[in-house]
């Protein structure tokens, strides 16, 4: 932790509210850092940075990676895989021709959270909506084998109530979480800031989010063929129906990008929204929709400057 | 002149503050009407309303029609001629079926400005950009020639300033103004009211506007062929360059449809938006990113209610 998030927690304790339980940790029973190199190394890194902080990953995670144990589990927005394990090789001096193998640490997985957290103060994470968790092997040590990693995943949520799935193919399960962040994300933003009841009680928006989720399938469905992915885990309607369902029942959620626009943050604009539109060019798949959102997003973030 | 506009007028006179020179007009030296049955029989109705208020125009000026020599210009946004032309006809008994035949009025012509005036006060319209106003003809009475028609809009205009461009085809005319209406005003409110600068001087917004223009002269010269409009007059890619020039040179100004959004007014989403995509819906042309705007600029319409 940093800043207010520590002063706040180390004097007045760590809380979570939450709709499955809140959750409140004294200061006297708080483990929280500043500096990563006074923790040392653990058995799990989670990453939870917004995705325009990718930069400073390597650094900050580091010294807490012990190469044969430690498992890294990043749980951030976007088609953010590649850059994350080209930077920390580079870091490191490693090879980085080679996108899977990862010599730094046991394994590193992508973190897909549908779960509607935000922090709204200093030391206070608010959980509104409980979603899925899904997670798959992005990059692996070479001497790791992927059953391994996959009980390993398994093992670490098992003691929790968390609902998490185990995804195969990492590439399918970012782009089923692009399912939701691009209309959702992408048209509270656009729209100037407005939360989800918004978008899924007016028609026009509610027909436009399904508009947008077609070309989302459309150009991840490509990137998995590109991919050699199997079949069974492409996109499909049903995964349409499924977002909307979920998103009826977010209310009025404030999206993380709206969230970080209203309040004058940097957007996750690069790997949330510009990456995916970027590929879906590249693979010849029309997305019309969703390039008119990021070229407004893109505006809006130099307009407030 | 109705409210506001009519007292202050007749009070401290009516004011034009233009690039082309300033107008003053004292209130001893003007002639304002605040009921048309007032004003009586004239030669030429210059209807500008907003599109939004076509429904009241039969009842405003059907008291000024000598149907042997009154001309109608229609001044105003969006496809609008078929429902003006339906609406006269319905007030006055005529047969509603035939369009181009109308016996209220020696001729009803279509006009489109590109001249950025706007009322800025009770009695003030100030005038910021000097473009083309185009007019042709959309509704004749039967006893009028085509060539007679032409003359008296020409001759209306021969002793003022005002370059004046007269159209053979209305449809291509008002197809020409949408290239403009549609990715200045639409982006404009889109990006929840901010000015044409704005939109041409960002990347991303500039680059929005130009594919709105390509999607519009799809769906113009569709309807065009449909209504077998000469190809002389079908919208270019020069055209495209010309409204970005245009626009290049108006500065930070408030599109029409901006203001009435930013002042709590009722916008023209019906025959600037609406119309025009359900024409290219209709003849099959896509056009994703203008059906985008659309979409945003009712919903922008729907929650601020």
């Amino acid at each position: 932790m940093r800043g207010d998030n520590l002063r706040t927690s180390m004097t007045e304790g760590f809380q979570v509210t939450s709709i499955d339980g809140n959750i409140f940790i004294p200061p006297n029973k708080l483990s929280a850092f500043e500096h990563p190199e006074e923790c040392g190394h653990v058995d799990w890194v989670i990453v939870a940075l917004k995705s325009s902080s990718l930069h400073v990953i390597p650094e900050l995670i580091l010294p807490l990676l012990d190469p044969q144990r430690t498992r890294i589990l990043v749980i951030m927005n976007g088609l953010i895989e590649e850059d994350l394990i080209h930077a920390l090789k580079e870091h490191t001096g490693e090879d980085t021709s080679v996108d899977s193998n990862l010599k730094c640490c046991a394994a590193l997985y992508a973190g897909m959270a549908l779960i509607c957290a935000n922090r709204i103060a200093p030391g206070h994470v608010d959980h509104s909506y409980a979603g899925l968790l899904n997670g798959g092997l992005a990059a692996s040590n070479p001497y790791r084998t992927t059953d391994d990693n996959k009980q390993a995943f398994l093992d670490l949520w098992q003691p929790t109530s968390v609902t998490v799935d185990y995804e195969d193919s990492v590439l399918a399960g970012r782009w089923r979480k692009c399912l939701w962040n691009l209309p959702f994300n992408g048209i509270s933003v656009a729209m100037g800031g407005i939360t989800v009841d918004k978008i899924v009680l007016d028609p026009a928006l509610r027909k436009l989010a399904y508009q947008v989720m077609t070309e989302t399938i459309a150009a991840g469905n490509a990137d998995l063929t590109m991919h050699n992915e199997p079949k069974e885990v492409f996109l499909c309607d049903d995964d349409k129906h499924r977002m909307m369902d979920l998103s009826d029942k977010m209310g009025p959620y404030r999206t993380s990008t709206m969230l970080d626009f209203v309040e004058g943050r940097p957007m996750e604009v690069k790997y949330l929204f510009t990456k995916p539109v970027e590929r879906a060019q590249k693979l010849g798949i029309p997305v019309p929709r969703l390039e008119t959102l990021v070229a407004q997003i893109e505006a809006l973030e130099r307009l407030r400057q």
